[in-house]
């Protein structure tokens, strides 16, 4: 049984009651806790030390990181985040001054997003840092943004770069809260997450759950530089990863991915560089009827099997 | 520098916002979030193997446990639970039947109380299982109670017996929901939170937040079966512990500890006793100026140490 047969068992019955407006399986869960005009998004996020970060990741970017991912989660449901708890898992001999950069790189970020930090708890994790974030936040009532929703026909947009990530950028992205706001106040929005388990993988969440496929052009895709640096100095590397694998695979880039009607593409585009023209938006292909991502290149259309990319593999 | 020094420093400055009606320090943070009769409650609470629990724990009771602690929290400021996330770090060779046990004892005690589970994570953490809860509750708005608040003269209740959890009550114990409410609604209580660290520790807490001192009368103290046991079968062993010590410092007994004017006092135990004749509530002492613990017993008054226990101590 691997994580996501796990899950699915776990959350085949969960205990529920009526403030549960989207429970388990999207980036948030949503509560109606009865604010007038407004729900509540709830989330939980854990970083932990040999698998997000190392021990010679900056303590600062440790901190900073563990609240971005959540951020990035309410971003992807068009939130505003609130207000986060903290908890840290430390080793017996950890050093204070480690844990007062960690929390200063998250306490940094907390400040620029607004988010209230209102307590936590230290507790023992003897062989490795642990700090799992939980954080509320809010949206205007019926303006959330779900991964359900996609229609055949809709445009699949991406902002951003991807792949690469682990070059860096992992530890210093910015969540995309001001953009999905944005977005959701201007178009209607059919359906959205964010990127953390590279795009093919979280394209295939969106999917399934809108009970879609999808056709993404090649070309299209807005490859990192840091992907393509990877690509070219890994060229003699057996393990060589083609850039727009990368792209589609690599994880962490915690970019927005979301579908609106095809009518709204050129009109969002026009008015997305208009008010973000430092930020990439593309464009990278349709929902269509059917299940699973369907790749087309200049050789044509072929299907991406769910682990292997067999039409990147070299030779 | 110890945890609580740690602690001390992490927390003195917090970013804020204008959500925030109490942040750090207390049982839960208070938040409002525009709910018009109503305030949220928002809480992290988390279990280590090794720790909290061991491989031979029930994983049933590891859920229960987890998801309980928590609950014993929205207790302590007079509030009712409402939806949690469930951040659970396996190790990667983890048996996914524990792990659907751990769940179903922890469902179990959310469907009791009618909490919602409605998502979190499972992460990997290789060398043991940690399970981090993240509770939302609400209260009234304005009747929450906070561990600041008592005043000289106060009566100090404890609900329970206290001492000797670790036998098994620990795996086992009520949150104390319903008695807080039923608290809060009919008596003003001057200060309240729930008893995880042992009675003297949490009562030293109490004493802080409210700048005052306590005499409790040691033969007031509700000293548990499974404590007078342990004292008694460990009569022989140099690690012999008194029942009144156990009470005073053993710590997991999640039983309420509060304090109300003394013109309440009689009332309020006439009250309890109709209202939870099955459930023992002990005045234990009173409110006095001044700072840190007094024991009466027999023999007079005896400063209580932060440490060490002198009066205990076998001569």
């Amino acid at each position: 049984m691997n994580e996501f047969e796990l899950i699915a068992r776990l959350t085949q019955s969960l205990p529920t009651n009526e403030t549960v407006v989207t429970g388990v399986g999207d980036d948030c869960a949503v509560l109606d806790l009865g604010v007038p005009d407004k729900l509540i998004l709830f989330k939980t996020d854990a970083v932990v030390e040999g698998i997000h970060f190392t021990r010679e990741t900056p303590p600062e970017k440790i901190g900073r990181k563990a609240l971005a991912r959540c951020l990035s989660d309410i971003a992807a449901m068009a939130g505003t985040p609130t207000a986060a708890l903290v908890t840290i898992a430390l080793p017996k001999d950890y050093d204070p001054e480690l844990v007062a950069k960690i929390y200063s790189g998250l306490n940094a970020l907390a400040e620029q997003y607004h988010v209230a930090v209102v307590g936590g708890e230290t507790t023992t994790n003897p062989e490795r840092i642990c700090i799992s974030i939980a954080l509320l936040g809010m949206v205007p009532r019926g303006k959330q943004v779900l991964r359900s929703g996609a229609k055949t026909g809709d445009a699949i947009f991406v902002t951003g770069e991807l792949g690469g990530s682990l070059a860096g950028r992992h530890l210093d992205f910015e969540p995309r809260i001001a953009e999905a706001r944005w977005l959701a106040e201007h178009f209607p929005l059919h359906a959205m997450l964010d990127l953390s388990d590279g795009l093919a993988g979280d394209l295939r969440h969106l999917l399934k759950a809108g009970k879609v496929g999808a056709e993404i052009l090649k070309s299209a895709l807005p490859v990192s530089r840091a992907a393509k640096l990877q690509a070219r100095s890994g060229a003699s590397d057996s393990n060589h990863k083609p850039a727009a694998l990368a792209a589609l695979t690599d994880g962490e880039d915690f970019e927005l991915l979301f579908t609106v009607a095809s009518r709204d593409a050129v009109k969002l585009l026009d008015a997305w560089k208009k008010k973000f023209p430092e930020l990439k938006l593309s464009c990278i292909g349709k929902i269509v009827p059917g299940e699973g991502i369907l790749l087309r290149d200049k050789s044509g259309s072929h299907k991406l099997g769910a682990h292997g990319y067999e039409h990147f593999q070299k030779g």
